[in-house]
């Protein structure tokens, strides 16, 4: 079914109303969705607004946060999302990283007791926006094996970086800190193909290339693979998302963060509250002019487009270029859903009885 | 050869000295490739020092830098090296982020007119022992291609976080954005060893396990290895480190990066001054009370450390930790210099009418 960027939103928003939203969180919710969906990042879009409505049924998520800052100094802050839906409460934080941006040259928010984010892309977007550099990250539900380990203590965890460009789309690098995501394997299993080995292992720690390995007690592994392809690199940069978004903040962090699926429950003996994320934005003229930065950007931008290629028919791809290219095509030619999702989506709009799509 | 730590400091300093440095900035150069020696990380310390002489004796390195604050704001600022060792510039940059965080709660510093900065651990070390939050990174000399391209664009591009625990060492994450750094690969090539696959390439873009594959036209791979396995995100690490470190200071980036081996000339039309780095500092307590953050940086240290295992006999190792180790063991039994370090530093003994080891 392809159906446009303007009905979707407003189905979506219609969702979050019936949870009990305010308008203002309604659309600001949908908004982070329905970017993900133009972006052509279908596993973070309205295909997830089935989750977020179990873990709400299950008193998980508080559609009527008090967001509030618990501490801060002029350029750092540790922000309690209340529950809310990290839809919400992550551009709550950004919002104040770039108040303080504009004041200070930088804005740094850690966050508690928090929920799912979305896109990390989403929320760097509002710092470039206002020519700023944006940082986001947020740990997850555990499913990741540390190197040399069996057991799933770290998230998909991802980091997005995002910068401002001149003539170029901006450079946003959002990626997860696993060799895979799990929205990869969730397309090998309903294609009933395998994955590739260095993606994820069984519960002896062996190379699988079986999508379902994580069901029968397997784990993702960490961006590299083995030790041997630089698998603890991966560990480390999803330890350090770990570290700065909850253990700094105060969430939960490693095996201790609370499943984003419903059926599981949170562990018994929470160290902190929710999940955690970590956003900051710089000012680029905090270090040279704009203008300049974007020029040598561009610069930079050209120069890796224009590199000599492997194969001449496949160019180097520039972080970003091809979610902003989805973006254009979607937002023109309307999203794509599958038919899986339909029926998910046409399920709560029975539940809540509204319109279905 | 093992040499004690106070005897090869001595004389590292001695040839800093000799080459023109004032007596703090031959302590602190010494100070910095000591402390990589000590940690064990052989590459980046004192077998380094043969080449920061030969770019001096090329005119590449002044040992005499006016480094200066060329633009600022209450928490970002960059620096300009003046061409100075990165060793001596990268401090003076990181001195400047912990005083903004200090005052403000962080601090961020992007430098450009540097050189070689020794190992990223020493920098974020210094905010650490502050009970703040590092921030390192570095581009350098274009060994690695980016996904899909046979060209040597980027640099190692290493990152590096570090953080303050109680009872256990600090978490120090420090990072080549490649598959392998090319320290790595100069020891394959002295033991006459191959390299695991998704390393290097060939000039056609093979996978090749020679490695020697750099000289004959190839290039290492990002992190990741190859798009399957997620080197288009060892691409966008690499592509922010260049970005941070050079596009926002005013540096060379990219395939500008002037090489560190003294016989490859800078490119003839350089986009900036030099190499860059980014540097930063945030105070724990400008997010959450000190000793609450460190409480629960042990627990994740200790939950981590106490993982199940693959094999039982290989625990999971919490970065920084076997670095910490090696100090120890090193401070206490000696450095041990393989011959040809040995060989290097002596000739340069000669060369400067110096003491010899």
């Amino acid at each position: 079914m392809i159906i446009s960027e303007s009905a979707l939103r407003a189905f979506t928003q219609n969702i979050f109303l019936a949870m009990g939203c305010s308008n203002e969180h309604a659309a600001l919710a949908a908004d982070v969705l329905i970017l993900s969906d133009l972006r052509g990042i279908d596993s973070h879009g309205v295909a997830r607004l089935i989750g977020y409505v179990r873990l709400w049924e299950n008193k998980r998520i508080n559609t009527r946060p008090n967001i509030t800052i618990v501490h801060e100094t002029p350029t750092t802050a540790t922000v309690d999302g209340d529950a809310g839906l990290g839809l919400i409460v992550a551009p709550f934080a950004m919002r104040l990283a770039i108040q303080k941006a504009e004041l200070y040259g930088s804005g740094w928010v850690s966050v508690r007791n928090s929920n799912h984010f979305g896109i990390a892309g989403y929320h760097t977007l509002m710092a470039v926006e206002k020519d700023m550099i944006g940082f986001a990250m947020t740990n997850a539900s555990p499913l990741v094996a540390p190197t040399f380990s069996n057991e799933r203590l770290l998230g998909t965890n991802p980091m997005c970086y995002a910068f401002p460009a001149g003539k170029y789309p901006p450079v946003v690098v959002d990626m997860a800190t696993s060799a895979a995501a799990n929205g990869k394997l969730e397309i090998a299993q309903r294609l009933g193909k395998q994955v590739p080995e260095g993606w994820i292992q069984d519960k002896d720690g062996k190379f699988t290339t079986d999508p379902h390995a994580l069901k029968k007690g397997g784990s993702l592994l960490p961006l590299g693979g083995d030790r041997e392809h630089g698998s603890h690199k991966g560990f480390g940069l999803s330890a350090t998302v770990d570290i700065l978004s909850a253990v700094l903040s105060g969430a939960n962090y490693g095996p201790w963060a609370p499943p984003f699926v419903s059926f599981l429950d949170p562990p018994a003996d929470p160290v902190g509250k929710g999940i955690g994320h970590f956003v900051g934005a710089m000012r680029v003229d905090g270090f040279r002019p704009v203008d300049e930065f974007k020029a040598h950007l561009d610069n930079w931008i050209r120069r890796f487009k224009s590199a000599s290629t492997v194969d001449p028919a496949q160019k180097v791809i520039i972080p970003g270029e091809p979610e902003l290219e989805a973006q254009t095509d979607r937002k023109k030619n309307g999203i794509l859903l599958i038919d899986a999702v339909v029926n998910d989506l046409n399920g709560l709009a029975a539940k809540f009885g509204i319109s279905h799509l």
